[in-house]
């Protein structure tokens, strides 16, 4: 069988065995087959459990070996152990995909190393393939199918992600959904004893499900191969990485963590670059690269126009966009006529724009959006402000006030809507920043904007960095196209 | 009149004249007037303008001259042409202070330029000092004098505010207000004209209100005079400082907005660690360093234990540490013999420390506190998760699950009680984040560490860099020390 149908079989079975079934509130046994049962659908759902009769209004059986009907996928949460036994069993009844959730194994050295030794010989020998161990196992959003003991909400969508730590990936998927992002598959990888990062990402490469792949990860095992995928796989469907284990110390850690090897780190990046692959330094990055890469247009270079809302907010802008190598051309003159007309003579008549105690609106965006001298544009406060109205009145005001931050919220959502109207037809990313730090990013306009994947940034240096990743990108894939 | 008395007045003025009041909404004469005579207490307020008789049922002056009484402090609103006649009526009617809010002055060059360099010559001729142009103004919580027509919420405490930014100056204070901190005052200085920076960090160290200064920065008008001032004061009282135009456009922007000037950054940088400041690249990092030094004490030195909740997350905080430059020794026997007591036999066995599966406790903290091999402790993950308790549970036991996480909730402010005091006992710095990328820092025990003004941060990040910065600043108060 080959993996991909294994895997196939792995986001979608049609019966599944939870082996290590438990009554006991908290475990994992307990929790992943509470999770199984109310998201069964129509699949088949069997407790393994030798010494109780019944389980959460389940029949057990005593082994996966008594279970009558077939067993697409078997989830193990024995203590380590009792893994070669249950594999053994595993064999015997044909099961050819398994989910190994104990931990325990390669990454605690000595006896657990050979425990894992044992547990991949067996499996490989019966044919059965296998995910972890020492991982929460996979979810797929649309089958709805998740091994998954606790899970943070989730959105169906085109992501995949994988992930060679657990609390990692789980951290992606929170901080995902609050940024708006859609899921359709999630592999916790865990020590990746048979199948590996790579075997997922080619088979992610071939879902259609799956337009983007997002990665934590502390080690390749197979180095080349990623590689090679990631060449041909980043010209159709982005990459993006968050590489752990950079330094000394982290490195170590990561060893007694998912038994990963990682290599000079220097070396990784550079090979990263290569193939296309967009690395990202930390979790909230690359959940936020992930979200740009959906919702924006690839800019044609790395000219950036920058509209703030005042004068401190177009320093740290600035710094923000140099710090990442990026451009602030001049305007063209055609711009600058413009907003001559719009704002008043105190402006900072160039980029990034300034303007001095006017208030910002999106008449100043519009000329920037179409300036054919600059590829994108990084929006710093303004956006969204009307939600804050004001930020403070007289209380007897109240009723007035309230009408009219709805009167600009109103106005404020109908600009927006002919600013996305104009980002479609230039084809060019705006990136939307809160000028204000700690200022929310949930109000109405907020909502529009995420809605429409062009989500509000917390910080212009967040919003640099991720321009920066888009402007590599588009670069790589530019640079050899035919 | 020496400059300290005339920022006693500017802080707590008896009487205040707002030249250039409007009763027209949004006008910045209208916002500043409405917060004036809503937080009057016994200061008495003058709205001056020469077109109406009343605003906001006050009787006006057609000119400050008008004003029966003496004025303190005179606040100026009016447009820059009109500056220089304002400022002559002020010095005619004795006004020492005043605030001039009104831009379009030196940050716009040419005229502004000249205006500017007027108002100048009229102010140091008639013996007043005054604060802008192009700025908000000041407030003091304590008094509760305020010039800022929109101002968020803020908390009275030792913390003052300098910013030649006013947006700047406002994202500080309103992240602030999001973690926790208390100001004491604050300052939009804008364009310093005439008072400087330098100025208003001299009157704070001797503000016995304040405790801790804060500074946005674009150019330093009096460098070397800040430098002498800093090597004094941060002795005594930190200042942590946020510069920004570090970069060619950045500083381009910084002279078309304030007027400043910056130098060479990696100058102004060796300068400023010579002289015991502490810098902040962001301006969440300038909150957050703040935060961490009201409430943390210092590290004796460079050595950090880790507790993380899990593998990713202890890799993660590895590489963050690492990268700021600071060490992860090794455990003292006596604190592996704890933690080999309390946690399974799969734990990572060194520092990081990973449970790998356990749930973290507080019993694992405790001897890492103490443990003297160590100079702070970071935590990553596993504080404040009562909060979140389950992940997911079937919807028939809310109630059962509802009971049980108030359980948790009370077991873990009770540890957490317990945990602050041997905090204050070992004065050892103990930095808490989250480990879920996006999970909630508000929670009842996110609020009990606010209170003790232990913050949870947001990310092994933004810990990791409080972090290096208190190491950074205990190693300067340490290296001279007599």
């Amino acid at each position: 069988m080959k993996p991909n149908k294994h895997l196939d079989q792995l986001f979608n079975p049609r019966s599944v065995a939870l082996v290590g079934a438990s009554s006991v509130f908290g475990k994992w046994g307990y929790n992943i087959l509470s999770r199984l049962i109310s998201s069964k659908n129509n699949r088949e759902v069997y407790a393994i459990n030798d010494r109780e009769s019944e389980i959460l209004g389940l029949r057990t059986f005593g082994s996966v070996r008594d279970v009558p009907g077939p067993v697409d996928v078997a989830i193990v949460t024995v203590p380590s152990p009792d893994l070669s036994a249950v594999m053994r069993d595993c064999v015997q009844k044909g099961v050819k995909t398994a989910v190994v959730i104990t931990s325990g194994l390669a990454e605690c050295g000595g006896d657990g190393s050979r425990l894992e030794g044992e547990l991949i010989g067996i499996a490989e020998r019966g044919g059965v393939r296998f995910v972890g161990p020492n991982c929460l196992g996979v979810f797929d959003a649309h089958s709805g199918f998740s091994t998954l003991g606790f899970q943070p909400p989730v959105r169906k969508g085109n992501v995949a992600l994988v992930s060679q730590s657990g609390n990692s990936g789980q951290s992606v998927l929170n901080y995902g959904y609050q940024m708006g992002l859609g899921f359709s598959k999630f592999i916790s990888s865990g020590n990746e004893a048979d199948l590996h990062f790579e075997d997922y990402i080619e088979y992610l490469a071939q879902d259609r499900r799956t337009g983007l792949i997002l990665g934590y990860v502390e080690g390749l095992r197979e180095g080349r191969r990623f590689l090679e995928l990631a060449k041909d796989i980043t010209r159709r469907k982005p990459i993006v990485i968050m590489k752990a284990g950079r330094t000394d110390v982290g490195s170590r850690a990561a060893r007694s963590h998912s038994a990963a090897l990682s290599g000079a780190d220097t070396v990784l990046d550079a090979a990263l670059k290569q193939c296309g692959v967009i690395r990202a330094e930390t979790i909230e990055e690359l959940v936020e690269v992930g979200v740009a890469l959906l919702g924006q247009p690839l800019p044609r270079g790395n000219r950036v126009a920058v509209l703030s809302m005042g004068g401190g907010m177009a320093v740290t802008a600035s710094d923000a966009l140099r710090n990442e190598g990026l451009e602030l051309p001049p305007l063209s003159p055609a711009t600058m006529e413009k907003l001559d007309s719009i704002l008043s003579n105190r402006w900072s008549r160039g980029n990034p724009v300034d303007p001095a105690g006017d208030f910002v609106s999106y008449h100043c965006l519009w000329p920037l959006i179409e300036d054919e001298s600059t590829d994108a544009v990084l929006v710093v406060g303004g956006v969204g402000m009307s939600a804050g109205f004001p930020g403070w009145a007289p209380a007897r005001m109240k009723r007035f006030v309230d009408s009219m931050r709805k009167t600009l919220e109103d106005a404020e959502i109908e600009s927006l809507e002919k600013t996305l109207h104009m980002m479609d037809a230039c084809r060019k990313p705006v990136i939307f920043t809160v000028g204000v730090t700690g200022a929310a990013t949930n109000g109405r306009v907020a909502k529009r904007l995420a809605k429409a994947r062009r989500n509000l940034y917390a910080s212009p240096e967040a919003g640099a960095r991720v321009l920066s990743r888009l402007v590599s990108y588009s670069g790589y894939l530019g640079s050899d196209e035919v």
